[in-house]
């Protein structure tokens, strides 16, 4: 539940926020909402979220002026002066209200700062916003609506997207594509070089292979600080459409990520991963080199996984198992030290009795 | 012990460096002192540092020409022309030495930079120093002797705080506020947004929540290189007074770290995670979100820990489990296949002595 | 095997190609090849890799018109119009066909960009390319060939050695040196402060140690995106010669690493490590303080090592410990659960058999 934040201007009439969230109101319509608090710490005009019955029992004695709540809550109860807003899914009428009152990121006028380097053979859309000391190299596009906040760098023949944010510090490098409506957050790097050597031996050193592919990115992707993906050995490093990647997450080359796919803060994919629609992957999660991870799949979090992930599958651990098994084997290794003592006690034991020996 | 540095100029009498620390010298004050060794490789003219007896055992054969010793060492023997300079701590002393001989990283003058760009309704403190391509946006504040070295990006309604000093390609989101004296190391990004998303369904993508918060850091913090510290959802992400952050580290929205803990490199905090004070976390911890880790807590590298940390306790592993049990299991997993073996061959060999079957 | 790629430009003939790689030739010279492919998807004027007998045995099938072979690799059949072109390595052949075929990254021309703020007291060579908002300060040094693409921090005494690459965001700290003809990539930091501070206790902060060492990088290193590489506290933190460091790899204080090692990605290194010759780590792998990996080892990813490795040997794991062992442990580990269930029953069944009893 959010917490109680002064600076959290909310100035609204509950009947007007219902029907801005498409709900239904029970209470006065002109009551005056002026901020968001958690139900227990909030006060007079506050509106606060009900999602789940645990917390429809404290409304009574809370001081909150209005709730939303999730369908399918009963309410116990109820105080003369005080809204119910009933909205399908209080979570998504959550995130509703901040995007009303979300005071946003100070974006640069439309045009090119002067401090800004263009190359004469970039293109660059009049309405399109490129704040100080960014860099765009020949033939590269930065797509209406497209922000460059400040000191972005936007390679030969690289491509914004229309519509994308990108914070400051932001590198695509040459070749690399962003689809259209992206938001990439400060220093993250699209387009590295992509790790690839053939191995020292004794004799010789490594050779490098170099990288000629590049990265292409869906539409409506976001792109966490400090994230790093590398364009491909040869052919394309890829993400599909509404891909989320936290901070500091590492795509490897030639992986493919698919739609809807959330990778959370840390995780490290390695080269020529397939990565299927909707996987969820939690923080600090490993994939090696070359595995498959199917549609739907659910990664917990610090699973380091050398094989491939069946889709549907919820898997855990290192090694990543299934899971079910993954849960009753670490339950079991947290007691595995006194399972063994009392396991060799007891077939000394047991030896004596018989009168055998191993 | 420090290594031989031929760079490291000390010019100091023993007596003049042990007035300095603040110790008492054994030994002629006007001993030239002109580097720091370790007491095995060291040669006239070096200072070394006994901070244990098994140090304190090299020193007659040692060439160093004065120790600083830690109180409670016994030196055997001395040789007349050498220096002992006992001190309460020969950590401490080393760090002030160092301190003394730092040669210190180069800034720019008192005052802003041409090829930097400051919105007119910046307050930035005359005697702060803005060095290039530095961007500081409306309502942003820079205080007296802050330096940004260069490439440094404050956000609209930022504040660097006094005295902070702000590395390359460092980011400071908008409304994101910095406490005094902090250091920031180079592209580390301070107030990246959140990562907020309802998940998606075979039928609707994932919806983007709002991340309207802000980060607020406290006095003397230093942040590593590359870290990330995400902006709230609503209210604040919070670091408290001299709190550590090593390299690579992420701390999720609406987090908060407690006075004087300190995170090594890598770690990877979660979202709306309490840390108390002094907490310290070895390299590539990872806490999922919501847990809570009491004062004092200690958590080795590598352990991922999904659950509370009682205060004063020293976790280890995966899962994360009190050190001595964690220790245990980890011994006991190093012969686990063995042990499996050998234990279902004495069962077999059990079952047909007695002429018993599972 | 690469992917078909429609922008792998390859305009040679057959003849030239296996001059080019020093293989021999099997069928026509003048035989046109326009492209890239897997063996199972390219078509007429495509040239493939085969390095494996299960790739020779889909040639006769495949649409390819030239192979590259390895040598010892038998190829069954042949049709006339196509050609096989033996070498000793077929992934060699296939770097240097790439290489060829690369269309590389734009850079500057050579000079100093108007943007970019070099101090007086800095030597830049007349042929080295320093692209747009790049800082260089006073007793910097950038050799000949060298290569700041855009937005690159070489810090006052620093040096980025003769014909180094250095990408967007690069910061190279005070007095730190970068070897010859080093690539580093975007927003990489070389020279960021050590991680040095005496703990805290109930009654005093933490004690900050001054990090006044530097860091030295041999030649022909690679340096991944977003990495970071810290000072030393005294003395100097080293790269050998043709390290290769894959993206947010951390390299901590007075750490070394010896030449010809490959660090995958997200590998963490704590201080005062050794790291001896051609040492090879996967992804993810976290070194604590002060170990020793001796030459040739390997380190498998997701390791966490805490203790020395010893040279040729190959670790794995959390505890890292040899591979056969590890192997064989995480296998029983798979199974722990029910082998612990299973045990359990057994014994309870002896001994009810028996009349005995813990």
């Amino acid at each position: 539940m959010p917490d109680h934040d002064d600076d959290a201007q909310l100035s609204m009439a509950a009947g007007d926020l219902a029907e801005l969230l498409g709900g239904s109101l029970d209470g006065p319509a002109d009551l005056q909402l002026t901020g968001i608090a958690a139900i227990e710490s909030g006060g007079p005009g506050d509106l606060t979220f009900i999602r789940a019955a645990q917390f429809a029992k404290r409304w009574p004695e809370s001081r909150c002026s209005a709730a939303l709540v999730s369908e399918g809550i009963d309410i116990p109860g109820s105080t003369p002066g005080r809204a119910i807003i009933r909205v399908p899914d209080a979570d998504a009428a959550f995130a509703a209200i901040l995007g009303r009152i979300d005071p946003g990121i100070h974006t640069p006028p439309p045009g090119i700062h002067p401090s800004s380097t263009v190359d004469p053979e970039a293109q660059v859309d009049p309405a399109a916003r490129v704040g100080p000391n960014c860099t765009i190299g020949p033939g590269a596009r930065v797509g209406a609506s497209a922000v460059l906040i400040a000191g972005v760098h936007i390679g030969a023949h690289a491509d914004t997207g229309e519509g994308s944010t990108l914070h400051p510090g932001v590198v695509i490098a040459d070749r690399c594509r962003l689809g259209d409506r992206c938001v990439v957050h400060p220093n993250a790097v699209i387009g590295s070089d992509g790790f690839g050597f053939i191995p020292p031996t004794e004799d010789k050193p490594a050779i490098r292979i170099p990288q000629i592919g590049t990265v292409e990115i869906g539409a409506e992707c976001e792109i966490g600080a400090g994230s790093t993906i590398d364009r491909a050995k040869l052919g394309v490093t890829r993400l599909g459409d509404r891909v989320k990647l936290d901070n500091l997450v590492h795509i490897g080359h030639n992986t493919t990520v698919g739609d809807d796919s959330i990778l959370c803060g840390r995780v490290t994919i390695g080269g020529s991963v397939t990565i299927g629609k909707r996987v969820m992957c939690g923080g600090s999660v490993t994939f090696s080199d070359q595995i498959t991870i199917g549609d739907n799949a659910r990664i917990a979090g610090g699973t380091v996984a050398m094989d491939d992930i069946p889709a549907g599958e919820t898997y855990v651990g290192m090694p990543a198992m299934p899971a079910r098994t993954a849960m009753a084997n670490y339950s079991a290794f947290r007691t595995l030290s006194e399972f063994t003592r009392r396991t060799d006690k007891a077939i000394a034991r047991i030896d004596r009795a018989l009168g055998t020996s191993p």
